[in-house]
């Protein structure tokens, strides 16, 4: 007997036979005796046009009336999902964050969780009933409905799961498990049965679309075992574990035996790069440039400068895809205070990252990407490391051929 | 300056460009200095679809989460309208139930509101913002969303006016106000400035749908003034008083001077007559019939018993329409206690009603109504009278003749 807390996304409650799909999982880990909490988001699509609503009505609209008319698309699911159960016969109720209560900060449409009270949850999950809980939302100290911003389902779920003192939080999503890389684009990418959560959260942070990063960084802090499968794959009736040896576990790297030196590959074409040429070598010219992006809200990724010659050096940067246009309206303005001679931007620019807590123990896992970059002919534009992970910045045209050759040197592909 | 509650019910509301001609309006009262709270409903057709769902995944299911779906409706619109009041310029906030908090019992799905704390509402008021509350919505005692059933937003914003203290309470529909009769039959009906709360009641529940019944019974136990209006109505811009002249007020009957000996004529085709032949004449003989009835959940309406001839009689009386077959079947059942020879059901009636206070002062009220039915060879099948409502069963066919004969005999006809 196990506490778990199940969580699926918009399109795994699209409508209503998936809903009833969704039930007919739980009621599974019901009647294998686990106590069960289910976090689950809006139908797919409907928090779009709640979204859109509010935008028509007014572009710049009330943050706590958005959150009070986009929060009803959790609502509605956790009332059809708690009819499906009971349909079923498995006794179960909803609940809205207010009910709860989920208690969260001021900071409307974009929400943290300050705490959960668990208790009356544990009771009732004791008693056999499942509790269905509308995530992505909480209420705020004025006592108004809040939203935690896209994708905060997840971080619902493993608040919940850390707040309910759950063994497990199973996210139930499209896609099957975390993967050694994109399968799309390497077809002997390999599924890994375990994952620790330092390489979840950079490979998250890089581009891996899997689990939201503030998700995989509660559940490292709170030491929230975290599984992820698919609603999709067809269960087996006949196999009793099924349910079980799904999908990817993100745990401590302690629960990993056989570790890896890197566990994944990731990519994103998300980012620009701008590169500022022969700017005054001085104290106090990086805080201007990058004091002034901040300012305008613009979010700076990887860094890198030149040596300085004859007092002028070059400085190279990338940014969020979206922000190009704003960034490079702040580096016009300020290009007095500044005094580069000129600011160059590349949108066409891919950034490939190798990820792994093995990298602490291994040496050469950087030159082993730099060698294997080359011997396909890529040009590596920008370098940034952390303890557990190498990116680089390539042309984007690279993309693919840069990800196959990687996965490949680091022995990564599948038998 | 006045305090108003203003209702606008789902079509007032069914999209984005007539959330913002509601907020005009609501925009217009805050403008002339008024205090306003405005009560709303879902947009039309959301409600249904909700329904639907719940029905879908289980035919029969928890009124509890039934509530917790269908709630949103109202929620959505609540935040839209903050939203667009607040972009014309008015301070504004959305208010669920809970929030208030609207009190009701525990009937889920069918909730009757127990009380309400206006005190934050009022004061918030009283600093020019209005509140945007939702309609047909509660918290039960056990902390959970209930809703009124449906119809229930009336009552919602005359529950509101009533613990506001406000002066009048504003019903915005599709049609501009209460009419002598039907005017889609009548083409001289003519809409009434004034009519007085047990007309008005008597005129709800013989088939005028301008208002639900509740709602009307709710203002009068209050003495709450309430407006029936048309929010489809242009407002005319150069008419500082357009908004206050419009529609029909019900008030108190003191209030009306010019008293009509009727003020409305009411037709229902939603009735289907039963007559039992030929039963025994004998004490506790009606008690088994409609006991049985009861028993079934079938609601009887208008009730005549012939003079009994060689110890047997004759009953008819009238059921709704919709309950026809479950009717039948219970008389069947039921026919060894009873002991009839024979039940004709006919669904082909209609019910006319003449209804007016004046009949309390006023002798040949309903000989007027015989004699104008009698002139157009209209057979009257079943009467049946209250102090201020004359009621007849005539056949189906006649139901506009007798509409208009009526509506000329009581020289209600419009010049």
């Amino acid at each position: 007997m196990a506490r778990i807390v199940m969580k699926f996304g918009g399109t795994s409650v699209a409508d209503l036979d998936r809903i009833r799909n969704v039930a007919a999982r739980v009621a599974r880990e019901v009647v294998r005796g686990h106590e069960v909490a289910v976090v689950v988001s809006a139908m797919s699509g409907t928090t779009n046009q709640l979204v859109g609503w509010c935008q028509s009505l007014a572009p710049l609209h009330d943050a706590r009336e958005y959150d009070t008319v986009v929060a009803t698309g959790e609502q509605v699911v956790t009332g059809l999902l708690a009819i499906a159960l009971q349909e079923r016969g498995v006794d179960a109720r909803s609940w809205q964050g207010w009910q709860i209560p989920i208690e969260t900060d001021d900071a409307h449409g974009k929400a943290r969780i300050m705490g959960i009270d668990g208790a009356d949850l544990i009771r009732r999950m004791g008693l056999g009933q499942v509790a269905v809980v509308s995530g992505f939302q909480g209420i705020g100290p004025d006592r108004r409905i809040t939203t935690l911003g896209r994708g905060g389902s997840d971080t619902s779920a493993v608040a919940l799961a850390a707040a309910l003192k759950a063994d497990r939080c199973d996210i139930y999503t499209d896609v099957d498990g975390v993967y050694t890389t994109d399968p799309r684009i390497v077809s002997k990418a390999r599924k890994l049965d375990k994952i620790a959560y330092e390489e979840m959260l950079e490979l998250a942070s890089v581009g891996a679309k899997v689990l939201q990063t503030r998700s995989v960084e509660l559940a490292m802090n709170e030491r929230v075992r975290v599984r992820v499968l698919s609603s999709f794959v067809e269960m087996d009736p006949n196999d009793p574990l099924d349910g079980d040896k799904a999908g990817t576990l993100v745990v401590d790297e302690d629960e990993i035996v056989e570790k890896q030196m890197v566990a994944g590959i990731a990519y994103s074409r998300d980012e620009a790069k701008i590169t500022l040429r022969r700017i005054p070598d001085r104290p106090g010219i990086a805080a201007a440039i990058f004091g002034a992006l901040a300012d305008h809200n613009v979010n700076v990724d990887m860094i890198v400068q030149n040596i300085s010659a004859d007092g002028m050096t070059d400085l190279t940067f990338t940014v969020g895809k979206a922000d190009l246009p704003r960034a490079q309206a702040t580096l016009a303005e300020a290009q007095p205070q500044i005094g580069h001679a000129e600011a160059i931007a590349d949108p066409s620019v891919a950034k490939i990252s190798v990820v792994g807590t093995g990298m602490r123990s291994h040496a050469g896992v950087a030159n082993t990407m730099f060698r294997a970059l080359a011997d396909k002919a890529i040009n590596i534009q920008v370098i940034s490391t952390s303890e557990i992970k190498v990116s680089v910045l390539i042309a984007a045209d690279y993309t693919e051929l840069a990800v196959r050759a990687l996965h490949t040197a680091y022995c990564l592909d599948a038998a």
